[in-house]
């Protein structure tokens, strides 16, 4: 092998590589999500995150990937592993959207939004942040520093997801007329924490492969340091949330806490590369209290959210991207201003088209199970099986 | 280091990543079969999914891996790489064929047939097909392209399987004498899609491993691209199962999906590298359609296989090594009549032996639980502990 | 890239890949535990699992690395990724004591006791070990080989257990008055594999990683060897247990049979990269019968190990350390006594230091739930949630 085949080499095997973690986020998101509701519904959850593996990835193929970056192509590294680095993300914004509606919202208009997502409305966050950028030279032109998705995949799953919840509305009984909140406990912690450590694992990848090669000295440093502290915030939020937890109530809520580890995570996914090493501590307890206090402060809003992923995925997606502006020690192109516009362009641009198409869609299929569907729990509506049929219920 | 050693470490380290990836299928196996069957039989299952991989690997080790390739021995990588990576392919072609006799056949005998495939038939396959070669210059020399296993991996473990069912029988109650199909439910589909998406994960490194080398320009393109293919072959298989469910049933059935899914998987596995983007999509459409129609139809045959084996594996090893034939893009030596001639030459061989072999193990150690067991469920005379001991039946 | 830098690039990459699978030992240690024990437990093991991750990481990063290793440095990688390497083994240890003492011991003194250990107790062997060796020139001097950690992990882990379970105690019931021990079965076996599956892939990483460099023909032949010869000791001692089992009981155990895998594991963990292939067949199976009458030791010791922990790291990490001292090939500096002064050492340090500490804490938080939290189970009073609260109980 020549000299200068071997980056290429080099680098599309790594890309292989991190691209396969961010793969294990597939079981990832689906185990916790699937420990997270009811037995009754989930099915229906594993059903919804094994179609939006296989539509949103089929849709960026034929359409999503070129919108956002023109033809296959990449001269550093096959074109090929690099399509796939991408492609492994796309299904992760939808995840996203999907989990906080699960436990009311039907397959088949969500695998529609998917099919929009996919192939329009995250492939164009793509282009002008990462991509093409069709906006170059304009004043909308987004210089936001996000490495590997903050706000590119996290928030855009986040506003769309509020979009989403906005449609929907709640699970019934969530919100009694009576006043207060009915807790709705998750039906499998193990799965739970299985979910949170695929997902975990797969952040390795995620946000080390976004640095976008190993193979120089300088590279390979980047992509240790961003994979040191992508832990080190996830495990920054899981601590802080853990002591959240015990002086508030004296219990460690792991699903608070795992919850927190994922803030944490999504928090420092805008700039792990561009932190000192003791920096993701501040990050991810930030993003671990956003957490908390996130859960409580959307309830209060009525919006309900089963899984989490506004606090999880939306205020942390903001916070990090605003974090860089903030801590980020290569200053030169990154400002408070650029990342805070950025958040703005993306937000106003996600929640506005998915509320439109949510609401069209909604009005031709509608997005909700009816009343009696979601008390029987979806699964024997939409997936004509339970999920652990041979299990009595304790209720 | 030289740059003549780069490659060798490239290559290794490239091994090794494949390698493991392909041993996630041990689990990957394990959880999709313990979540397909009933509770009572899931600590068999899981038993003979340990007992597979010790022993196939073991025998291997000491006797298979010279049948097929002679002396551990690579001149491009090191030989205990090149080595594991074989290692890791052994025991999948006997999870093939157990999966389809779980709920009844025990573990003893059907640890007896594992020695003598993972030593003897396996091997003898890969030495036709992709090692030494004994046929060579014989009449019935196979020239098929199987890159990474339709045939020597998926359609070999369903012949077995296929014979094993001869000998086994059905399940007691599957087909009742008063006509008609007793459904059984998955017990835990939580368990079923973890499993299957440990399964799509292990392919990665099944087929991209498969084409031996990333250490040059031309080889990291081959294995990117095969990868994609894979990987676009099983979003393909699971849409059109997806589709097809809700044609015929108005619901959207899990783990015929997933199935769907795997076999688009197993139908690209005979040429992922031999595509252009786009034709897997066709091939595990088919894949899917196949998987639908192939559990209809065994059925109907009485063929009881609980897992639907027999269309993911043996259908679609079929079908994906005919499909190099019509799709495959460098001609040169590949010819339908080559492909065909490979699949039958494999089909007779092993089938033969599998079935005397079966019967023979069968009247010396009776490979099925006797009616008491069967009804009582396997784990309790076969590993003296349930599955879930502390959780209620509902029945 | 200039010659120069092909080595550190692909060392890091390379360290990276096997940090990324010693992680999946993180779900895989929580899923084993969660499997193991009763579902009133299951949610604290869970919430011990993640905290140790957490907590152990951390306070190895601010506290620990330095105490082993000084500064962070490499110059043979990126530092990041050499500490990521190290940080990854750190909880493991914690992973084994805390496993022990499931179903009564507390979340908080736990984590006190995780920072000790993690701070200060361990980095002090891998100080001894592997590090700076404060011990050189002194008596005390340590030049056991131990590639991967059979002592420094293992049986470290062992030996803060025993202090563990002689400062807390027997789950109450376990062994009682009237004579005998009661049987207190895994209440999830699809976990208890997964999990141990998890594990077995990790130690690729684990052992593999543990070389310290793949960038050349000689290390990347080494690191093909020693995960082949992990892999094979894993084998073996599935195989010798099953076997016993079978003879003892007629029952394949399956908890039981995995645990023996994980004791060759254990056993050959100390030198991988020393023995010839088939070696370590002989290593895994006295390390399976070590697991095998190890729990029935323990057991008539009334050392109450929910896990098995004892009999798979402690006896197996002993085991495991001497067996370098019997068979290793290239024997220039090792001795079957320095070998034994090495475990001795590390033994007392840590069991002194561990039950010294165990002791204080016990008197300043108690370490044990009280009797009522035992029989409710931990999960209500320290996680203020059930595991499985849908799922209603057997008994």
């Amino acid at each position: 092998m020549d000299l200068q085949s071997i980056n290429y080499v080099i680098d599309t095997f790594f890309t292989i590589f991190t691209m396969t973690l961010i793969i294990f986020m597939v079981p990832g998101f689906a185990m916790l999500e699937a420990g997270l509701v009811r037995t009754k519904n989930v099915s229906t959850v594993l059903m919804v995150n094994t179609m939006i593996y296989a539509v949103a990835s089929l849709a960026f193929l034929l359409i999503g990937y070129h919108l956002a970056f023109g033809d296959f192509g990449s001269e550093t590294m096959s074109k090929w592993a690099a399509f796939l680095f991408q492609m492994a993300f796309v299904g992760k914004v939808i995840n996203i959207m999907s989990g906080g509606v699960s436990e009311r919202a039907k397959i088949i208009p969500l695998a529609v939004f998917t099919v929009i997502i996919g192939a329009l409305i995250y492939p164009t966050v793509v282009n002008w942040s990462w991509g093409n950028d069709m906006l170059e030279g304009t004043i909308l032109d987004i210089t936001m520093y996000d490495l590997a998705g903050s706000t590119v995949i996290h928030s855009t799953g986040g506003w769309a997801l509020l979009a989403a919840i906005l449609v929907i509305g709640a699970r019934k009984g969530r919100y009694p007329k009576e006043g207060g909140i009915r807790v709705i406990p998750a039906s499998n912690i193990p799965l739970v924490t299985l979910g949170a450590f695929l997902l975990w694992i797969g952040w390795f990848g995620f946000n080390g492969g976004s640095v976008g090669t190993i193979s120089s000295k300088e590279a390979a440093n980047t992509v240790a340091l961003t994979i040191l502290n992508t832990n080190t915030a996830g495990l920054s939020g899981a601590i802080i949330v853990a002591i959240l937890m015990y002086l508030m109530y004296k219990k460690f809520d792991i699903t608070m806490i795992l919850n927190g580890a994922l803030g944490g995570l999504v928090a420092i996914t805008a700039g792990p590369d561009l932190y000192n090493i003791y920096t993701p501590i501040l990050i991810g307890a930030i993003g671990g209290v956003l957490v908390v206090f996130g859960v409580s402060f959307f309830d209060k809003l009525r919006l309900d959210d089963p899984v989490g992923a506004l606090s999880v995925h939306l205020l942390n997606g903001i916070w990090g991207t605003i974090a860089v502006g903030i801590f980020a020690n290569n200053g030169e192109d990154i400002t408070l201003l650029g990342q805070i516009k950025g958040v703005i362009i993306v937000a106003i641009f996600v929640f506005v088209t998915s509320y439109i198409i949510l609401y069209i869609i909604n009005k031709v299929i509608p997005l909700r199970a009816n009343k009696d569907e979601e008390m029987e729990g979806l699964d024997v509506d939409e997936c004509g099986l339970e999920a652990y049929p041979e299990f009595k219920r304790a209720f």
